[in-house]
């Protein structure tokens, strides 16, 4: 074995959506696709990193350029550094598309979050990405799948301990969007009255005056989530000493 | 700008040691090291990856070369990406001892856990690395000053929110010696009595029959960690739902 020469490193995002039952991620085409070579169609965004640009700069410029956003919730997960993640045709792919003469790509993974609101959606859809259900992807281009799982683990990690969840959703949410939120990201079915009561009790849900409309169901009202409190309960923990901070 | 080619990945580790009362980092020289370019001689160890290596084979490949273990606590702290990270004299320096031409070098910091008992020390020894008190580093080759202070503080991190700690003890250890560890990570006094009693509260440190021997003052009782116990309170946890493992 020898040091790696004529290696390339690139960023992948999964970027995760929420309409307000189920979750998806925006996949987009493979630059120069051509269904002559069999390759998989659809991957998740990402790129090559450039001369004189750091990862989170790669991955920034990624989000930016495939939703339009600049605020965005991006969390680096890991590095895919599996010599094989990327060979024979799909190395040919990446060294035509981008003109180069690489031997071997290690990327790093990603996620976004993003609320999928009109703006967005007009956004993507004009760039011809599409918002694909999680559960419904059987196979993408290269590792990418293998991406997306990890992405996926990442996110129910995340929201298990913190609330990241409520970058998903639209300012003001109904219990039921943010229990089918989580409900979708968790996988289980998650019983009604108990997640109401667990979120109320958490104190960092501000009730608004408003109501579904339009709905055949009874109107739900509308909460919004309190990042202030939730933030100075947080600071308060920490005050606390360290160790109550360990996991047990 | 455009896409980056030769470039180069590597990993850097930082190894920290504890004696009882310093918290020590490991050090080796650098390769082909001539006092005439005005580099700095001391270095993290850390390595380029090889062709079909992963990160982590690499990373696990630069300890056991540095410590001659292969069971260790090591963990991927963060990627440096920048850049500048590495250029003019110390870049000419990587492609002269590597017999390579790179552009760019973005390394894969770790940081590892190791306890100093005479087996590591001696060999450490026989590969004339050395252990050097962390607070007393003012320089490193490179940009591993940056790694270390980013090692040191994902460790301080770590330590508040889990039982790192006891990869750095012996297996038998006295309170104060946990003591001082804690001190010497979070850089701060720590009052003897509340140290004490919140350890022992805590249910996970196991009383033993041993004391300490020749030693000046009173001889201190040993403890031992107890995993299982601390494993099973950790599921437990778990079990009561996702809304009590959020971080407020």
């Amino acid at each position: 074995m020898s040091v790696q020469m004529n290696q390339s490193l690139s960023v992948d995002c999964a970027v995760f959506g929420f309409d307000g039952r189920l979750l998806k991620v925006l996949l987009v085409e493979r630059r120069d696709y051509d269904p002559g070579t069999h390759l998989d169609r659809l991957k998740l965004p990402g790129a090559m990193i450039l001369e004189n640009e750091t990862l989170p700069a790669a991955a920034s410029r990624v989000l930016a350029e495939a939703t339009g956003l600049r605020e965005i919730y991006l969390k680096q997960m890991e590095i895919f550094s599996d010599p094989a993640r990327v060979t024979g045709k799909e190395l040919e792919w990446i060294n035509r598309s981008h003109g180069i003469n690489t031997e071997r790509v290690v990327t790093v993974g990603y996620y976004a979050l993003v609320k999928l609101d009109r703006r967005v959606v007009a956004y993507t859809t004009e760039k011809r990405a599409q918002w694909v259900e999680v559960e419904s992807i059987q196979r993408l281009a290269m590792d990418h799948k293998q991406i997306l799982s990890s992405a996926l683990w990442y996110l129910c990690r995340d929201m298990q301990q913190s609330p990241v969840a409520f970058e998903l959703l639209p300012r003001k949410f109904t219990i039921r969007e943010l229990q089918n939120l989580y409900s979708a990201v968790l996988g289980i079915e998650i019983d009604n009255r108990n997640f109401r009561k667990k979120m109320l009790a958490s104190g960092f849900l501000t009730l608004t005056d408003e109501r579904e409309q339009g709905v055949a169901h009874k109107p739900a009202r509308y909460y919004t989530f309190d990042k202030a409190t939730y933030r100075k309960a947080q600071k308060e923990k920490m005050r606390l000493g360290f160790l109550n901070n360990w996991r047990y």
